[in-house]
Formats: C-alpha cells, sequence, structure tokens
C-alpha cells in the first residue's frame, strides 16, 4: 500500500477522532498544515465561491484539481472533496479520482446529495464508488450520504441502507453529514464496519464527545471557510465605523509570506 | 469620459475619505460589495498566498488577470494592484493594464518598492505610468512609493519627490502606504495636488482623523486577508481544543452561495 494513504487510513482509528479542517485555497491548507494538523481536506463550498461558481452542480471540476496540484505540494495529507464526481459516468468519475491520486491525494470524499435536494440514485453512486475503488484499491474512499443533510423523512434506515451498499462497492468510510444526535451517531457506529465521519456543529458536541459516540474523523465542512469570509467583512465594517480592528491572531505579513513554498517549484 | 471611470474617480472627493476594502478572491468581493462598499481594491499579498505563490515579484500576473475577469461582473467599481507591473519594460505594462481596462477595471495601484527591500529608479517607474495614460488617460493610476513601507532612511523628502515626478508622468493619486502619523499625512496632502492614498493601519487612527489628516483614499490593504486566515485557523484550533466555535457574524451556507453569480454568465 501507498505510504502516504496507509499513514491517511491510519489516522482513523487514533484516540481521539481525526479533525479534519477544510480548506478552500493555498494560504487556507498551507496555515493550516503549519498549524500541525496531520491531514487536511477541501469544502466544495469554499473553493466553488473563492472561483464565483457555484457548488454541489460539478462546476468546479477543473478548480478543484487545479487546486489538488498546489495543495499536494504541502507536507500534509490531502483528501479532496469531490462532490458527487463531476459526472454521472462511473468511469469518467474514476478517472477524474485517478487524476487527482496521480497527484498524490489520499482520499476523496462522493457525495450522494444533489442540488435539487434529492438523493442521487444509490446503485448509480454504488458504481461510481466501485469504479474508483477497482482502479485505486488503497485510495481512501469516503461516502458520503445526505439523507440528513437534505432533511429527508425518516433519515436513520434510509442511511443504513446507503452505507450498506457503499460498504458492499468498496466505501472505506461513511461519511453523514447533517446530525451530532449522540444516540444517532452511538447507532450508525455500531452498525457501520468503516470508520464514520462527522460534520462538526458549530455550538454541538466538541469533538472528544463526538469520538465517545463513535465518530471516527470530524469534519469541519465549510465552517472555516465561513469564519474566514465572516472576519473579513466584520473587520471591512470595523474600519468603516472605527470599531477595534485588531483581531486576536491576526497573521503578519511575514507569516502569510512564509506560507508560499520556495525554490523552483 | 467612461461613466464607472469617472464614477470611481469622484468617490475621491466625498466628505468622507473613500474606505477601499482590498478582496481576493470573488467571495472575498463580491461579500463586500453585497456590504455596501461602492469599490473594492485587490490585494496583492492575498492574491498571491490564495494561489501559493510569492508577493511582489511579478509572479502574479495571470491569476492577476483571471481574478480581474471574475470580478469586473459584480456590480461593483473595481481597482486593482498590478505590484510593479510584472514587467520592466513599461510598454508590456501599458499592455497588461490596458487588458484589465478591457475588462472594465477602472483604476490600478502600481508600485515602487522591489522585493529586495530597495525602491525602483523613478523615471523607470515614471516611465510606466506615462505608458499607461498614453493609452488610457481617464484610468485611475494610483502610484503607489514606497520610501515609508520599505524604511528608507528619511522618508519625506523622497516621497514627495517621488510623487512629483510620478504626478508629471500622469499619476492620479498617490499611495504613501507606512505611515498613519498625522503631522506627516497633513504635509503630504498639501503639497500633492492630487488625492492621498493611506494604508489602513490596526490600532491606529480611524478613518475620519485619516480624512481630516488629508486622506482621501484609506486601503485596507492585506489586512481582511489577513484577518480571514486568522480566523479560520483561529476556529480550527478552538474545534481541537474544544474551545467556542460560533464567531459573530458567521455567514451561512445559503449566504455564500449567494455571493455567486446567477444565469449563464
Amino acid at each position: 500500500m501507498n505510504d502516504r494513504r496507509a499513514e491517511f487510513r491510519a489516522l482513523h482509528r487514533g484516540d481521539r477522532p481525526l479533525l479534519l479542517p477544510n480548506a478552500w485555497d493555498h494560504a487556507s491548507a498551507a496555515a493550516l498544515a503549519a498549524r500541525g494538523h496531520p491531514a487536511v481536506g477541501t469544502t466544495s463550498l469554499g473553493v466553488a465561491a473563492a472561483a464565483g461558481l457555484p457548488d454541489g452542480v460539478a462546476a468546479t471540476a477543473a478548480e478543484t484539481l487545479a487546486l489538488a496540484r498546489r495543495l499536494t505540494r504541502l507536507p500534509v495529507l490531502l483528501t479532496v472533496d469531490v462532490e458527487g464526481g463531476f459526472s454521472d459516468d462511473a468511469a469518467d468519475v474514476a478517472g477524474y479520482v485517478a487524476e487527482l491520486a496521480g497527484l498524490g491525494v489520499v482520499g476523496i470524499n462522493l457525495e450522494d446529495g444533489r442540488a435539487d435536494g434529492t438523493l442521487a440514485d444509490v446503485d448509480a453512486t454504488a458504481e461510481k464508488i466501485a469504479a474508483i475503488k477497482a482502479v485505486l484499491p488503497d485510495l481512501f474512499v469516503n461516502a458520503r450520504t445526505d439523507a440528513w443533510w437534505l432533511g429527508v423523512d425518516d433519515p436513520l434506515p434510509q442511511t443504513l441502507a446507503r452505507a450498506q451498499v457503499y460498504r458492499a462497492a468498496g466505501a472505506d468510510g461513511i461519511f453523514v453529514p447533517g446530525t451530532v444526535h449522540l444516540a444517532t451517531l452511538r447507532v450508525l457506529a455500531e452498525r457501520l464496519d468503516v470508520p464514520l465521519n462527522v460534520l462538526f456543529q458549530p455550538g454541538g458536541p466538541g469533538l472528544d464527545e463526538l469520538g465517545r459516540a463513535g465518530a471516527a474523523r470530524v469534519s469541519t465542512g465549510s465552517l472555516l471557510f465561513r469564519a474566514a469570509l465572516g472576519a473579513a467583512l466584520a473587520t471591512a465594517d470595523a474600519v468603516r465605523t472605527g470599531g477595534p480592528t485588531t483581531p486576536a491572531g491576526l497573521p503578519s505579513y511575514a507569516e502569510v509570506q512564509g506560507l508560499v513554498p520556495t525554490g523552483s517549484d
């Protein structure tokens, strides 16, 4: 097995859940890596919004690939959010993911939620997973199933059923965004034989509590991107209105420059 | 005169200084425009860091152009930081700026500070300004002179001498980053017959105070970008350590999606 892929896989078996912060550009990824996070993900919302493109409708395939090319030069394990694979064709999806893997990406997220608020066909999604795993058996494929995220009625049975199909297709982990209800997470973790990934919710249970309920990975999703944008706006407002403008932890010009790779690369 | 360029020029003659917040990607520019800012600039540090490139060494010409292409679709006046023009050749610089102007950019910043910490030749810089103005007489060329920024000894005479040369070459405004000393700004504003642009310093004088000292434009430079990055890191740290993770003013997922242009464009 590829060493970096094995290293990423092992992070799902630690004492605490793997905290996976999600980046959207080189600066955010480099800064998170420098802060000691062993792995970072990408946030499709952030990548799309930074480029002025809509999220979740397969508009960002080229942006995502270009970003992966930049981020795989950083000293951090990288897993990439590919929405629904940017195609309805399983072979196309596998080809795209193989390009990412060729850059050094160690994992991907593939989701079954669609922009129209419905869930994609479960077998079509499983076919994509199987096509990826056929080419890249040791790439960590995190299958995201969106019953909670989309507010589907009675999401638990549907989530469990889909997780089983995705698992049979080769998924290495199951990502269930939209709930941090601890009893629910316990049921999910008990019924899955692969790592459970949870989306952190501000004001909800903390990392350790989620871990005790069975989460093996906790993602921040678009939270860091939204916190960043909110802070920029708040700072601009403060300048305009004469409020205080020295947020704690403001990186210096030199610190930002220090995030950029040096050398001929 | 092009209406949008005239509108931008007029913003330098208001009762308060023009507050020019600096964006680095589509999301930051769109959000600042939605917040009611009539004009936004770009921050070369932010654009470079987002792309994983060094600032101030002419590495971001293509990135800057691609960003301008995206931002000129927004309902906001856009002025672009072109560092030193990304070339030593005045005709090349004018050609590059003409491309920006063709996209709808209403102004540019051109700087004489160099990455090695020295000031570029004053006549070579003036030649760039003259070449731009020969092609684009009504584009707002803000000439940035970096004696204070680079910590040159006795910066005032050098700044005034350079400002005079840049003005004679056709500069529409003079940008003097690195000082918010009010008595100094008063001297500069008195001696210049074009708008004086000042770089906001967190913890320093506020917008109105800078205005009373003679500043016609106040830029935030890389401050908003650094505030954004700092907030992302602080939020990731809070998730990791179990601290509070609900920053005030956090934009929602839907609000971020709402920043993206709709339609076929």
